[in-house]
């Protein structure tokens, strides 16, 4: 195939695969499209790690890293604001709610050498989804060989662009509305992925059908764009390309293949979730993303409870609250069972078999194929 | 070209068109689509009369129907409920606010002639959405010559698809979730909208790029699928057919044409809306219906506002209200074209240009082969 992105990467098929688990990555850049690490949830030094790993296994075929750095967030008002700041703006009935959930649904407590939400937060202390925390990634991203580097929320920062321009490589910012890409290219975005309301995590009310073309001849020539959201399945691939799209971008198809490393209960429930089991909450980041429905989104969804706070309080107040939830998950009829879920898009419908990220590709592009011939014979009769 | 529903209905090309305006639907079936004339809002006579006037238009171009006539509504319970008992069930708290709207936004009372409702109500007083207000509209349909009767919300009831095949014709439905349209093989049906969230009017939460290849593989041959929500142009239609619908099936796209009989006032607010500016709001019918954004659906969002009530009830306690606001918007500035709306999906946001139903479906056709053509060209390189 050849398109604007297998030209712009090098790749055989113009398939993005996001995935926070490095054999992902690695798989799909071997099959011929390309990883894209998430790194959001990585130590700087588990960073390095990953990064290192992934140039071994996969030679010199392209891949890509992907961070989240907002343009703004709660915080950035008062200016300067250090975690215990923020930490402070927590609202006392919130604290209470998070609470009352994990005693209603008998969660226990985490080991004491397991709390205060290391999971969010940078070896360095620095508040969740901050730049303070993405530089030294960038760092460590550009001191390694990435094809790609994508800022998943919100316009990249300039000096984020700058440093990727110098090095030579890609950068790609998500769009869920024709001006957001508008302003992404006017700031030097090299790659599009015009993401509709389908997608799973962070993700805007507009359908994938109507955002890609819009993004599309918003962006021109300016950029490449990948349509996202939705997108698990070559039929849905050759859709997005039909609307004008390069190529896709896809995440939650992942989640259930052989390499990712999805909490187990959890993947048992995409397993057999339905399309109309995801719900767009601001319960676990404080931004609307779509997730699975669990008893966690019913609680939060609730109109006798709280609405989440903005982000980064409400990560920083549900943090522990989901590692003490997905320790004890593991076993069916708990509590913890219960409230698991994870980020996933309405394709989570289709995704009912378990299987190795290479077959995904395979497969895409298999139907892809039998899709375009169709219309080809349907155009021709 | 050729697909199951050129082949069913003998048109040129899979383009249905679902329009209220017999203008419209005449002018599609011209032009080598398929009009379908909703007819909700006719009266019997009415009705008569738009059926004679599209068969005289058209000659031998199929044409289709479309009539509303839901499983159940907030009156079932009760059995035998007439018009009065439905009145009586409405609260007054949602009275009392329907009348302050009005009165804030200083909307001129109707003329005594024109008012109760008449618009959702049957010559014979029989309830809005109601069989006994559907059926004589389906005889008087049958009495004339349209190849597809379409129920709009929920599944056709047993006796009309009987009525419908002992004529000849075909039977459509529209499905929001794989479960409603296998519901609808199962009883019947030939031809199954698979209509998106992205859609105007009465719609759900699954996203048209996931919907249709669920539909499609659910309804296997049984019926042909037309994919919906989001789809006005020709980049969209190439998009559902290679999802794998058989044609499209579109609304929201005729409403700006120059044939449309849609709100001057309204018309200038779709013409100059993104696809960010539609909300779906149980505010003019009581169920999700996607609308464009104003003061209206704004009022009825606020955390201190009653919710919308279920149908028939929440259409008969606004259908004057509406009735006033439409009658008093023509003028910009003032409070009644503030509130005015109207039904419409995302793809309002590339609806700039008013222009003749039948170039929508010629620039829809060249759209489509360029799209077709393009990915050939990117597939083969």
């Amino acid at each position: 195939m050849k398109t604007a992105i297998t030209e712009m990467f090098g790749v055989d098929v113009p398939i993005l695969a996001f995935s926070h688990c490095r054999d992902v990555v690695a798989a799909v850049s071997k099959a011929g499209g390309m990883g894209v690490l998430g790194a959001v949830a990585h130590s700087d030094s588990q960073l390095e790690i990953d990064l290192a790993w992934i140039e071994d296994e996969i030679g010199d075929r392209p891949y890509g890293v992907d961070l989240i750095v907002p343009a703004k967030y709660a915080g950035d008002d008062a200016g300067g604001m250090d975690l215990a700041d923020l930490v402070a703006m927590i609202p006392d009935e919130h604290r209470a709610f998070v609470d009352d959930i994990l005693r209603r649904y008998e969660v226990p407590e985490l080991p004491d050498d397991e709390r205060s939400g290391r999971g969010l937060l940078g070896s360095d202390g620095a508040a969740p989804f901050s730049a303070n925390r993405a530089d030294p990634q960038l760092e460590i991203a550009l001191a390694h060989r990435p094809a790609l580097v994508v800022n998943a929320l919100g316009p990249p920062p300039a000096h984020m662009i700058e440093r990727v321009r110098e090095e030579g490589r890609k950068v790609g910012a998500l769009a869920g509305a024709a001006q957001h890409a508008e302003r992404h290219v006017n700031a030097g975005v090299d790659v599009i992925i015009a993401q509709g309301s389908e997608a799973g995590g962070h993700t805007g009310e507009i359908g994938t059908m109507v955002l890609i073309p819009e993004i599309v001849d918003a962006v021109g020539d300016a950029a490449a764009v990948l349509g996202a959201g939705g997108i698990g399945r070559g039929r849905q691939m050759a859709a997005a390309m039909a609307l004008g799209a390069q190529g896709v971008w896809c995440g939650s198809v992942w989640l259930t293949t052989d390499e990712a490393e999805t909490h187990p209960a959890v993947k048992e429930k995409f397993l057999a979730a339905t399309s109309a089991d995801t719900v767009r909450s601001r319960s676990r980041t404080g931004k609307h993303a779509r997730q699975l429905v669990t008893a966690w989104t019913e609680e939060w969804d609730r109109a006798d409870t709280p609405d989440p706070l903005g982000m980064p309080l409400q990560p920083m107040l549900v943090d522990d609250a989901i590692r003490r939830i997905d320790r004890a998950a593991h076993h069916e009829g708990t509590g913890a069972n219960r409230l698991a879920n994870y980020f996933v898009g309405q394709v989570v419908g289709t995704m009912n078999e378990s299987k190795p990220a290479a077959r995904v590709v395979y497969e895409m592009i298999e139907e892809f194929i039998e899709s375009v011939e169709r219309l080809n014979t349907q155009l021709a009769d």
